[in-house]
């Protein structure tokens, strides 16, 4: 029987997030029933509602930093029991055949993966609706292949942020191999550029956090971060040409983009994590120079999801966050549109019974 | 006692090239004195006639692709001698102490390299020149650690040109691990793009060239090109979508760059060559999405360059010319801006009698 969900839904890209009630399915043999104690509130759920890349489809539950305790498995779930404490990311289902998601990379399915919220639902005749809906819920079904442990040491509220942002900055740290010695700067930090931070500290690398203004120095140092420079400040940007291998860009805004490219080191790589709609200005030549790069990355596949839950637990990382009620999402949202949060929302879903 | 040398020299950024005479510094220890045969004409050298970058000095001797003889040797120099067939590229000199240099990567010297031609002459009180003199001339000197031999197997004229776009396009192929079975996109067949495809061909790679028309298609399957597109054509390009490892570009044209990224596969690159000094208007998303990267490339290192040389000699691969005499250097320039020669220009420096 299609299971009762309550939840907080977009009905337009104008109003606000109101209660909403929907079905989710029956447990298929593969499934894992989850009940969501927490969901973090990550950028892209706001361009998503306001169909900033079209598409969007209303109502529509965001939400995919889920963390929650299985309650229920079908008859081939073998990994997860009853009372897990699990994790659901970006990602609900892939292809699983092309090369990328043999590989490990869901995310990069060629066919595409489909997404926690806002894709068409594969199984929408059992669900009863036609698109995926997210982790402002109070209740998930997922299939266990995209299913993720959270260490007992991860508190269920600050690890819900890992799902996406954490793996957003693990993945490419990674994968440009970062460890001892290694020269790492993070632009911006907000809810993903603080989780680069202690992860890339973490793995022993130099960490520079580069910053508007010096509002947020003395948390960049707690989070590991040797050294702070204000992007506006010349001198100090001068000083720190080709200084970095890897610059993990957690900003939007594209005008800062061409001048961070003169502080790669030869061979360096600028990678962006944030979805611009805009033309990055690109200069041929600074990348010539050096033979510096300009890469994109997204989340990272579940075997790495685990990886990296299993490393932050590991090292003690986690999100800083801020807890808020269902009823203040749409406040939180305001006050993410200005960056005014240090360093993550996260929804207490147990309060859903107050208010929907 | 300097060498007095004829050439022909740039003496503003509007007058046409003239006959130029001035004196090279006599060999020190390690120097290996040459007599230029052919030079080759090579994109940049318009550019900085033209003063396009700002900066360059006059009188102005350009020309970094020389082959030639050796006609004398220093008393440290033992790995030439009179008679050998050698080459000089776009580097008379590095730091020599730096990372890259230590690396073998002198083309990305911290401090910076020496150009061949337009540079600060550290030997200045000795040839007479402020700057360095490049190799439309009949004669040079150069550092033994600058040098390269000339497999026998190449012809001169048409090996002339590897030593600027034959290893501007060699580094990439190897850097990004060209081998059987990746697959080679070559935007621009011009005198990058010809050598691109004959070494990529001959690595193994299955090439694809992308070109404005089909003007060129026979000369690309000539060269070693299994497919052709052409890039004005939006079916055969979505068509290609996610199909190549590398894109080597050599279009300086920044119009193209987006909807060429669409081309790479998962985890491809897409590497520049060309001197644009436009922004590239690049988006994020398409990087995000696949993981993609836009990296820059700077010719290549000397154990390179003679890596590539003894590499095109095994192939097989020269560059395909017109060789012409040096009082045709302006029409040359003329015929270059609008892309009219398959596929570079060889002065033949004997002819240097005649006319200068």
């Amino acid at each position: 029987m299609p299971i009762a969900t309550r939840a907080f839904a977009a009905t337009s890209a104008e109003a606000p997030l109101t209660p909403y009630a929907f079905t989710r399915r029956d447990p298929l043999p593969d499934d894992v029933a989850i009940d969501i104690h927490f969901a973090g509130i990550c950028h892209s759920d706001l361009h998503m509602v306001h169909n900033d890349m079209g598409g969007t489809r209303y109502p529509l539950v965001p939400g995919h930093e889920i963390a929650g305790l299985v309650t229920a498995v079908g008859a081939n779930v073998t990994r997860f029991k009853v009372g897990d404490r699990v994790g659901v990311g970006c990602m609900v289902d892939s292809c699983r055949t092309c090369a990328p998601c043999r590989a490990g990379d869901e995310q990069y399915c060629v066919p595409g993966m489909t997404g926690t919220y806002g894709a068409k639902d594969k199984h929408a005749e059992l669900s009863g609706e036609a698109i995926t809906q997210g982790g402002y819920a109070d209740k998930i079904v997922v299939d266990q292949a995209f299913v993720v442990r959270i260490p007992d040491s991860l508190p269920l509220d600050a690890a819900a942020p890992l799902l996406c942002a954490g793996i957003t900055t693990y993945s490419p740290l990674r994968h440009w191999k970062i460890g001892p010695g290694s020269r790492v700067a993070v632009v911006g930090l907000g809810g993903l550029g603080h989780m680069a931070v202690k992860q890339a500290a973490a793995m022993g690398a130099e960490v520079t956090v580069l910053s508007t203004s010096d509002r947020k120095k003395a948390d960049a140092e707690r989070m590991g971060a040797k050294h702070f420079l204000i992007n506006s400040d010349k001198a100090a940007m001068k000083a720190a040409a080709e200084s970095f291998d890897l610059i993990i860009n957690t900003v939007s805004a594209t005008h800062e983009i061409a001048g961070h490219l003169q502080l790669l080191a030869h061979d360096g790589t600028m990678v962006m994590l944030g979805l611009t709609t805009e033309g990055l200005p690109i200069f041929a030549m600074p990348l010539l120079w050096r033979r510096r790069s300009v890469a994109g990355s997204l989340i990272g596949g579940i075997r790495e999801t685990q990886e990296m839950l299993d490393f932050c637990a590991e090292h003690g990382i986690a999100s800083d966050i801020e807890v808020i009620a269902p009823d203040q999402i749409n406040e939180a949202y305001a006050r993410l549109e200005k960056s005014d949060v240090r360093y993550r929302f996260v929804i207490d879903m147990s309060k859903l019974d107050h208010v929907a």
